[in-house]
């Protein structure tokens, strides 16, 4: 894929039916893939956290993946509860921590996942201004050493492994007015995925966030606009 | 339990032996419980959370313990990993969360802990500027609408259950410099401990936190001042 909208041309090539279930859309290609591969689509992973699968957190994944089949990508989803991820770090796991190689035995296809991720959309409800457990422990125990990063010889700044991760977009919903979150707060989960997670892991990596505020009381034109953000956001994913 | 060195006089009433194997110590009387009870203990809850049980977070938290029960204080242990927490809310849990009463079904013994407690202590390592998945989940869990605090009928600012809670302190280690934390990360466990947590369930309680630095290559004498300054800290709570 190419570098950003603001260093290649773009063309229209193509007009096709995609498999979105309801409508077709437009396939646009850069310079810098065409012709040689399906122009400018990248393999997405979805990464949902919601124990409840009629949850609006599923109703917003489902918005997500259909934008992104939309738009031709291919798209992989991960539902953390659906596939019964257990989240707590293991001694095994944290015994070989420091001493190559991390014991990975139980999470290659998760790991083979994350690897293979240009881009990545994580999907949640933020709990204590913190991340669901299981998806905590999808980071403690997926983004490992080895894989996401490597420890510095001297213990120093870890190194980035993820260069191919191109793309985060983190769709949450908080029960809290905006306020509470940036000025009392100080956003601690935008804070952790931008600058600890992707800072140490994947630092060319573009980083967006859309957060729906009071969701525990939303009116339903409230959930459609900000399902329309989503479309939006995902949609400039070319 | 009196209010606080600062509310109530001390009267020095007893020297006695206590049950922390090598050494006896002061205790202490205030007038406001004396001579009606074990004079100014409280319950301690001490919370650990580390896969390992020769990890350094087991030798600060064996300090605490030591520390409180010197001082004479009840001290109940709650060691995630040994008594295999699973720390995702389920779907029943979260299905029960905004419809009285919550699912607390696989959780009695825990909130008993949490309600008794006058005292929390947590000891855990800080893993992408966060708590451990295993300790997130015990929040997310334990700390639940009609236990630590309860919904607004307009589902506005969450009201306070946990008014026995009188003092918490944070025992943390992390492999970064303190500066990244302080300067960079803004203290996202800090802040989530003492805002988003007690903030919202126990707004009279004291918050203390220890952060041991850059953990990953420290030296003895480092790890002992450490311990001294919990010795020190928790040799306060009188």
């Amino acid at each position: 894929m190419g570098n950003g909208p603001e260093t290649f041309a773009i063309f229209l090539i193509d007009l096709c039916w995609k498999n979105t279930g309801s409508a077709h859309s437009w396939v646009l290609a850069c310079a810098h893939c065409w012709p040689y591969s399906n122009p400018c689509t990248m393999n997405c992973l979805v990464v949902i956290a919601h124990p409840l699968t009629d949850s609006l957190c599923q109703t917003l994944a489902r918005t997500a993946i259909d934008t992104l089949i939309a738009q031709g990508h291919d798209v992989v989803v991960e539902d953390l509860y659906q596939t019964e991820f257990s989240p707590s770090l293991t001694a095994s796991e944290r015994q070989s921590y420091y001493g190559a190689p991390f014991n990975a035995d139980a999470l290659q296809s998760r790991i083979a996942q994350l690897l293979d991720a240009e881009a990545i959309v994580l999907v949640f409800p933020t709990w204590w201004f913190g991340f669901p457990a299981i998806l905590k422990g999808w980071f403690d125990r997926v983004w490992a050493p080895g894989v996401a990063y490597d420890h510095a010889s001297d213990l120093g700044p870890i190194k980035p492994r993820l260069g191919k991760l191109q793309r985060m977009l983190a769709i949450t919903t908080l029960g809290s007015p905006w306020w509470v979150d940036t000025f009392v707060l100080w956003q601690p989960v935008k804070r952790v995925l931008k600058i600890a997670l992707l800072g140490a892991c994947a630092r060319n990596c573009r980083f967006e966030m859309l957060s729906l505020y009071r969701a525990e009381s939303l009116a339903s034109a409230k959930v459609e606009g900000f399902r329309s953000r989503i479309r939006a956001t995902l949609g400039r994913w070319k």
